[in-house]
């Protein structure tokens, strides 16, 4: 049912007995995925606030530290939206504060993210990406998405936006919106207007002329460099420049140099949480985009092995220009859909951007911004995603409102601290609900041996026992309810000789709930009222073995709650008539 | 069996029907206390680092206010140790910087933790204070104490330390060792020894010449007095001052002026969160003290009414000159074992700091400030709890890693970052625990309706049915665990047909645990295994039932795991020859 990837090196395994067939399909994707990662690379890097040229390094030994290291046969890394964009927001920050270069801040957030990323793999650290819940991390794409388009606004406006949420970049805009250069506007109007065209409607007009499937697909999949074919002469034709269109302008031809990006210790420190929160939502990306499209064929992903896999492309970014990349989700279905089968694509795919590099700049400098910021613009459209929210809304208040405070702080506060605060909000909703444990006064549902709650059942109870139910584990947040809950039942009832712990929801008791216990114990005592625990786990009572609490319990431990009753029954204590 | 405390004055409770039996009590046990509270109001003053008079400030108004709001008849407030340590390091962190008074600091300090905890109160959030378990707490406490004793070491030494944490203490006392002043290590030295001996020793001696109880306990309680009235002649006519011992000197005479404190919003924002700090762990001790001594008498503690109490305790503070005050663990006792009633007690020792701050003050001149720090030393020893760490250690790895983690930072690294730190491991390892949650293969315990785990118990299981029970809450934390263990499991039966989930301990299934259930049975379905749940808990139900997911399920949802198995058996998919 599952395969288990080879550790050392995962690309050990598709490698052997590769075949010919792979190799055309491989190659195949590889031409379809270049085409796309093109303009892609190109306006992640200005999205990131970069020179257009880092993106195209990003975009070459990555694919291939990652082909070499990473779980996924069909996972392509590179720039993606939303790390862009949390790169600009960290390095805006570091670089606007003095001399720092901000291309070279870039290149060691890569640097420290992928040395993270990989310590957390080779520490088995994968575990740490849970505590984003799904709805936090939708919610913050969600946000992220938003803000990226508003932000391309600017390009397309031909104006400068430098805000980076939404306050800011409201207040920018309305002060801009007047200053909007007129062909700028109609080139990007233009672009982004073909790109929704060819996104949305193309494939139903290609199926009129019998254009379906692979072929289709790449088709319409190539409409940015569609775009960027007619675009470019015409703005050389037209002199595009002259008249105030912001072209990419200059691009070194060539492939990047290798070079260690500058160390400083002060700025390591000022971009240890960026780096750490970039690769952290670049894993769950990666890994949830790896899943998907694993589980179609039945290949497993192994979390760590990606942590080491997303690692080593960050730390090949670094060391070769670029900035932090992860598994894309648009590219890595692309390539997914032209027939990839190994991560030979990915390598070909590098080849091909290299290519670009060498030959491809000198004919992008009439290419004006306006076309890169429409290709965003339609790109992290598809990234909102209002279903989550609905299904949330309907399914569980806590879910919902840990969405809401991730959209809201990302929007309001930026990218860090929206990660920051979903983060919190639901481990703290989380944490809250478990603080306040649901707890149920049970009885005996007739004819059986099986004890549920008194308010939903039709269930025999016993005057002189109460059997109570805490439905969580007892621990140092809920250790005092668990007292006066506790209590408040115990003052409820006169005849009162026995109260039954009912313990199959507890997990574990820690020392702060054990003192609650030996607490209640002896308030019990004093009341005549014996306590018992009826089906406390192993674990627990393993570790309830180890403390004084048993040899201080008033009453006893029983195996089944209904052996408990059935006991205590007996004693005669209770009144048989009265059941 | 509870009580019920007035909740608008809780004070005109005990008000009413107030009689003369009560008032003779009262009297007596202020007398003690305030014979206590003297020195000790000076002392801590000076830990503070704040001027001594600031002490008895502390000591005179926020004792009415918490006589008239708070809910404990018993509990004195007033500074204490932890708290004014933790007011030291706050205040002297922004008072360091710049032109900030340091007395002024101290006082808006209070302020605002008396602001936050009365809004705790009427927004009813005392629960907050139970994220901080009590094994966090006890280790906190004790690294405090430890520094607070180290520190005092400077004053008995009379040498200047300026540490607060242990590394710059232990520097400090290395290279001012070989200056230590000889008459005032004599002076502290002896101060020590006698209050040592008089703490640990004095009632066996009291007992041999036939004094007892409350009159003994009168005598040790009032030692640090008696030191204080040898020493100050003596330090008065051998002219300590020439010879070098740095006294208590001028304190102005009088009842503090009311004022509000200096207020600045940038000096807010800095002492906003060791504010809070400083209130939440004194309102713990608080608490704390109030049911230790509550239980005593069958008096319950409100803790919504014990934050309002506290908060209008250091609000009086904040008025009339204090500084951060709390419930104090020895001063309560002594004013409970030497008889009070009720919080006339406190008035009434509120009134004897009055007098001593009018009429006592300029005999404090000549006291050497060795003798306070003697005081101080002897208090906090008491403080340090090693045997809950023992305990921990015995019955729990988390709770043991959360004490030493909490004492390790805070001697490390200070009191804010100790309280942070210990909040953050122990809920880190809870998460972590219920991250990876303890599941168990069940089976029917012979000839009973009960199902336990297979590895535990010798039951009966089934090969076509694999019946698991998953020990936790399901949320965003455990849910990429689940979906693991499950398929792992699945994996390892051949003649796979249904698999069930029981689900007594699973107390809520978050959305993205929702999604994880999806997957499964997605991926059961393929494997043609169906999926089933059992027990499941009313509240779960109800959230499941706004979802899609009972829809897509393959199998069914059983009320009981028995119903379940003996439902399954009869589809004839098992076979029950086998069983």
């Amino acid at each position: 049912m599952l395969m288990k990837a080879d550790h050392a090196l995962p690309a050990l395994e598709w490698l052997r007995g590769y075949s010919r067939e792979s190799l055309i399909n491989d190659s195949l994707a590889a031409l379809v995925v270049t085409i796309m990662l093109i303009p892609q690379s190109l306006a992640y890097a200005l999205l990131a606030g970069l020179p257009a040229e880092m993106g195209l390094y990003a975009s070459i030994l990555p694919l291939i530290a990652y082909a070499l290291f990473g779980s996924s046969r069909t996972l392509s890394v590179g720039p993606v939206a939303v790390a862009s964009l949390m790169t600009a927001s960290a390095v805006g920050a570091v670089a606007s504060q003095g001399a720092v270069d901000y291309a070279s801040a870039a290149t060691l957030l890569a640097l420290l993210g992928g040395l993270m990323l990989i310590a957390m793999g080779l520490l088995k650290f994968g575990f740490v990406s849970h505590f984003l819940s799904h709805p936090v991390v939708s919610g913050f794409i969600t946000a992220s998405a938003i803000i990226i388009a508003l932000g391309q606004l600017g390009t397309l406006l031909g104006v400068t936006l430098t805000g980076a949420t939404l306050p800011s970049l409201g207040h920018d805009l309305s002060t801009q919106l007047l200053n909007a250069h007129g062909l700028t506007v109609a080139v990007g109007a233009g672009s982004v207007g073909f790109l929704l065209l060819a996104r949305y409607r193309l494939s139903d007009w290609l199926s009129v002329i019998g254009l379906r499937g692979r072929p289709a697909e790449l088709i319409i999949r190539s409409a940015p460099v569609l775009v960027m074919a007619v675009l470019i002469p015409l703005s050389a034709a037209m002199s595009f420049e002259a008249a105030g269109v912001s072209l990419i302008g200059h691009i070194p031809s060539g492939l990047p140099a290798f070079s260690a990006p500058h160390i400083s210790w002060p700025l390591i420190q000022e971009l240890a949480l960026p780096a750490f929160l970039i690769a952290l939502i670049g894993f769950i990306e990666s890994v949830s985009v790896g899943k998907t499209l694993g589980t179609k064929r039945r290949q497993r992903i192994d979390p760590d092995q990606e942590l080491i896999g997303l690692g080593a492309a960050n730390t090949a970014a670094a060391i070769s220009g670029g900035f932090p990349v992860t598994g894309g989700f648009s590219r890595s279905v692309v390539n997914f859909d032209a027939g990839a089968e190994t991560q030979m694509a990915s390598v070909l795919a590098a080849l091909g951007i290299a290519l670009a590099a060498v030959f491809l700049t000198p004919m992008l400098y009439f290419l004006p911004k306006a076309v890169l910021a429409a290709t965003i613009v339609v790109a992290v459209i598809s990234l909102i995603d209002f279903k989550t929210i609905t299904l949330a809304r309907r399914y569980r208040a806590a879910d919902f409102w840990a969405i809401v405070i991730t959209i809201t702080v990302t929007l309001l506060a930026g990218v860090e601290l929206g990660v920051l605060a979903g983060v919190g909000s639901s481990v703290g909703l989380h944490l809250y609900h478990t603080s306040r444990p649901h707890f149920a006064v049970v009885g005996q549902m007739p004819g059986s041996e099986h004890y549920r709650n008194v308010d939903r059942h039709d269930v025999v109870t016993d005057p002189h026992i109460l059997s109570m139910r805490i439905d969580e584990t007892l621990y140092f947040a809920n250790a005092a309810y668990l007292e006066d809950t506790v209590f408040a039942q115990a003052a409820l009832r006169e005849d009162l000789a026995h109260v039954i712990l009912m313990c199959p929801a507890v997990n574990a008791i820690d020392l702060s709930a054990l003192e609650a216990l030996e607490e209640i114990n002896t308030r019990l005592k004093e009341n005549d009222v014996a306590l018992h625990l009826s089906e406390v786990k192993g674990p627990v009572m393993d570790a309830l073995q180890r403390s004084d609490f048993l040899s201080h319990l008033s009453g006893e431990v029983f195996l089944s709650h209904h052996g408990a009753v059935t006991a205590l029954r007996a004693t005669g204590t209770a009144d048989p008539a009265q059941t």
